[in-house]
């Protein structure tokens, strides 16, 4: 393990985050809320001790691919510690741990909340709660990589352990390029949301927040009346479709930006996802339909809450826990299936299910003939073992985890059906589960450690397991 | 695909079925509840058409691995058809399909039951339904080959696709010598325990009924009041102990019968099943002790429930639904990990759990030192790439159908709870679920369609997934 090198790359990282505070401290002092003291004694401390540790001096030696999940692991668990300091010292919060949940619930884009009416924070506090959200949602380490050079080898180990889904495409073949392009087509697509939203009249300041939980695929609200508040079809349908968007694979945008619109179209994780989204926006439009004000409310309703549970946004505008027995199934099903493979969206990813259902019946054809050579393909190409073999046995991880998770919650004495969707919830960075911590409720039920527990399971869900198992692994290779 | 073998066959199999209903039709005889001529009207026509079956002229050709798999679904199909005729005939249920669900319930010792009062059905009934528990046990097919001369390829064929667990192990070179060992130790084991219960009392009819569902891990009880209806703490350490046994891989009694008995203590299953066993009976005794009338009877509650759910036998002395959350989230857990391979046990298979688990670690390795070449080993012998590759195949087919059958059903208007733990519960062969589906309620409250879907699941779950998808598959290579 390269110690000196890690130190310093999270001094860095401590850095950067303090100066990613500074608009939150000037909104706070802006709004007077008496909120920005907070800031004041976070920021400080974090530029002193990240300045002493990233002073340590590096050797030149190569990060191994272990180097970068271990990296990866302990910057995300770093930003949380000190991100959640400002929520605590402004007060608000039950304990440490609670703001620690909550800040986790922002930087893993899952936007679950310990709070039933977060507008009695200060608005410096709510900024930086929902500029987490963004922040996390393309991943804490391509933007360090896009501030700070590095060579191409050792940040494709960081890329490889932070981007969610199977494979990591490369871009370009420099990293810091293919970052610079990935952060470049998030800001400006979250920009055109910011205009869009202010211009359907949302209040400036909420449409900051709102545009950042949309682009992460968060779902933090701003207040407790969440987007119904806003009581606007243009927002909703704004909203509906941007989700949809920022849960795409960026790779199909960067392919559409070189003019390659043809290769874009034809991914089938993007295919699949979109027939996903129509099919069960039809399914839940036709069974809420008799309790609906009409089709069209009907149809807004659904896909507005399709589109938010797919990309694991987590907003709400309706009391899905009202709707009829086959709509919730529905979008308890959505929630384990996710986002594409590289968006900002979490849970399972499109594009493990369809490797999965393919490799079930690659199975069954090499039942039928046991002779033949069956390959599993995607996008027209084969995929190769290795990402074969890794899906598979994240999906068993993926299960083991959920089960001992859950078991482990039942310790805090709430039922079956919370804890599971909690813990589902959680590990799919979604925000909202069924039951005590459904929609219209929170997960201030948790005691503290159980509230710990679920940040673990936001962090190992968000970093797709295996990073923060390696965190685990004992150092026998330290070198 | 070889028809003639196939249709030749099930009617062997439908002749076969024949014959073992006869005890329950003398039963029913001796008892004379009036459901005698159910059977006769049963019997003769499955003797007609059976016999005309089964003198379909074969041809000589091998049979391969697809047919294997095709024969041993519809063979179960078939039986379960024939089975249910008659509990229709002899009335009690309100449909046919509920007497198929009631039947597939039985050989696939799931133990789920439509009836509310079993009492009420005619002895000759009772026991029919009980007896299709110690059928299923041990497998149809199994037993077919015991009784039927066939080549040794052909059968192992049969062999692999009924028997559950990631291998299926040859005790001896010939397959019909395996299965009559395996039926000898499964009709010995059955009858200690069979002379144990009349010995504590319990009413010889009872007996039998009870001994069948033990020994198949089934779980029909004789009466509403189940097993807590005895009243007898040496009745429920009996069956506590013998469900156990009955839930461990019968190559390890085999062994001990050859007197390999340090090979049979090196079984990595049994000792993690036997570990699961004792570290869950010692977290709900712990657990319970407030509730329970002392140590002694928590510890002997404990330990039936945790034996009767892990082999997913499935009988219940208590309402275990008033249990504290962490001892029912065990049970849940208990539900998914189920009994070992080669034992008359469902679930996912401890072996199962095993190789998964070691896996991920080998995944983890294998991020830690790229070029190492890392096998996953059971009982210090690595499993092999097509074993491991099954295994997490299976993985992945049996999180997604879980998904699928429990989104299908959500189709008949029941809350997640009662709609999961029914798919978890009937997959894995287990019986009672939660909430509506509880161990004191029944599965009346679904719909004929419904019933017929999770009689399907429930087939599904004991063949373990690929021979139904098998026979779905199109006939491509029809020969």
């Amino acid at each position: 393990m390269n110690k000196r090198k890690i130190i310093s790359f999270i001094g860095k990282i401590i850095l950067i985050e303090a100066v990613l505070m500074i608009p939150a401290f000037l909104i706070a002092l802006g709004y007077g809320d008496g909120d920005a003291p907070a800031f004041i004694f976070t920021i400080i401390p974090a530029v002193i001790i990240g300045g002493l540790f990233s002073t340590v001096k590096q050797s030149d030696r190569r990060m191994s691919s272990r180097d970068g999940y271990f990296i990866v692991a302990s910057a995300w668990i770093i930003i949380s510690l000190v991100g959640a300091v400002p929520l605590y010292i402004a007060g608000g919060f039950r304990s440490y741990w609670s703001a620690l949940f909550e800040i986790v619930s922002g930087f893993t884009t899952t936007g679950a909340s310990v709070l039933a009416e977060p507008e009695n924070l200060g608005h410096g506090i709510i900024f930086w709660r929902s500029f987490t959200h963004w922040i996390g949602g393309m991943g804490v380490l391509v933007f360090v990589l896009m501030v700070m050079p590095m060579d191409n080898d050792n940040s494709m180990h960081l890329v490889r352990a932070e981007v969610p889904g199977p494979t990591a495409g490369k871009l370009v073949p420099r990293m810091r390029t293919t970052s610079m392009i990935l952060y470049g087509i998030y800001t400006v697509m979250t920009l055109v949301l910011l205009v869009l939203l202010i211009f359907g009249k949302m209040p400036v300041f909420d449409s900051f927040c709102i545009a950042f939980g949309t682009a992460g695929t968060g779902g933090f609200a701003v207040s407790s009346a969440g987007i119904a508040g806003y009581n606007s079809a243009y927002i909703e349908i704004v909203l509906g479709i941007f989700m949809l968007l920022f849960g795409i694979n960026f790779n199909i945008y960067h392919l559409i930006l070189l003019g390659k619109v043809k290769d874009a179209l034809k991914s089938e994780e993007v295919k699949v996802y979109l027939g996903i989204v129509a099919l069960a926006t039809a399914v839940i439009s036709i069974n809420i339909l008799n309790q609906a004000a009409g089709v069209g409310r009907a149809v807004r309703d659904a896909f507005f809450q399709v589109s938010s549970i797919i990309t694991t946004s987590g907003f709400a505008t309706v009391d899905y826990n009202f709707w009829p027995e086959l709509s919730k199934h529905t979008l308890v099903l959505l929630m384990i299936i996710g986002a594409c493979a590289g968006s900002t969206g979490g849970g399972f990813k499109v594009s493990r299910v369809i490797i999965l259902v393919k490799s079930f019946f690659a199975e069954i054809r090499r039942i039928i003939t046991p002779k033949a050579v069956i390959t599993v393909r995607l996008d027209d190409m084969p995929v190769d073992k290795q990402t074969l073999n890794s899906t598979k046995v994240y999906a068993a991880a993926y299960m083991i985890l959920i089960c001992v998770f859950t078991w482990i919650l039942s310790l805090d004495g709430l039922d079956l059906t919370t804890n599971l969707t909690a813990v589902l919830s959680c590990f799919n960075n979604i925000g909202p589960g069924l039951a005590l911590v459904g929609p219209m409720n929170n997960f201030s039920v948790y005691s503290d450690w159980a509230q710990v527990l679920l940040s673990i399971v936001m962090l190992t869900g968000r970093l797709e397991i295996f990073p923060m198992f390696l965190l685990l692994a004992r150092s026998t290779h330290d070198r």
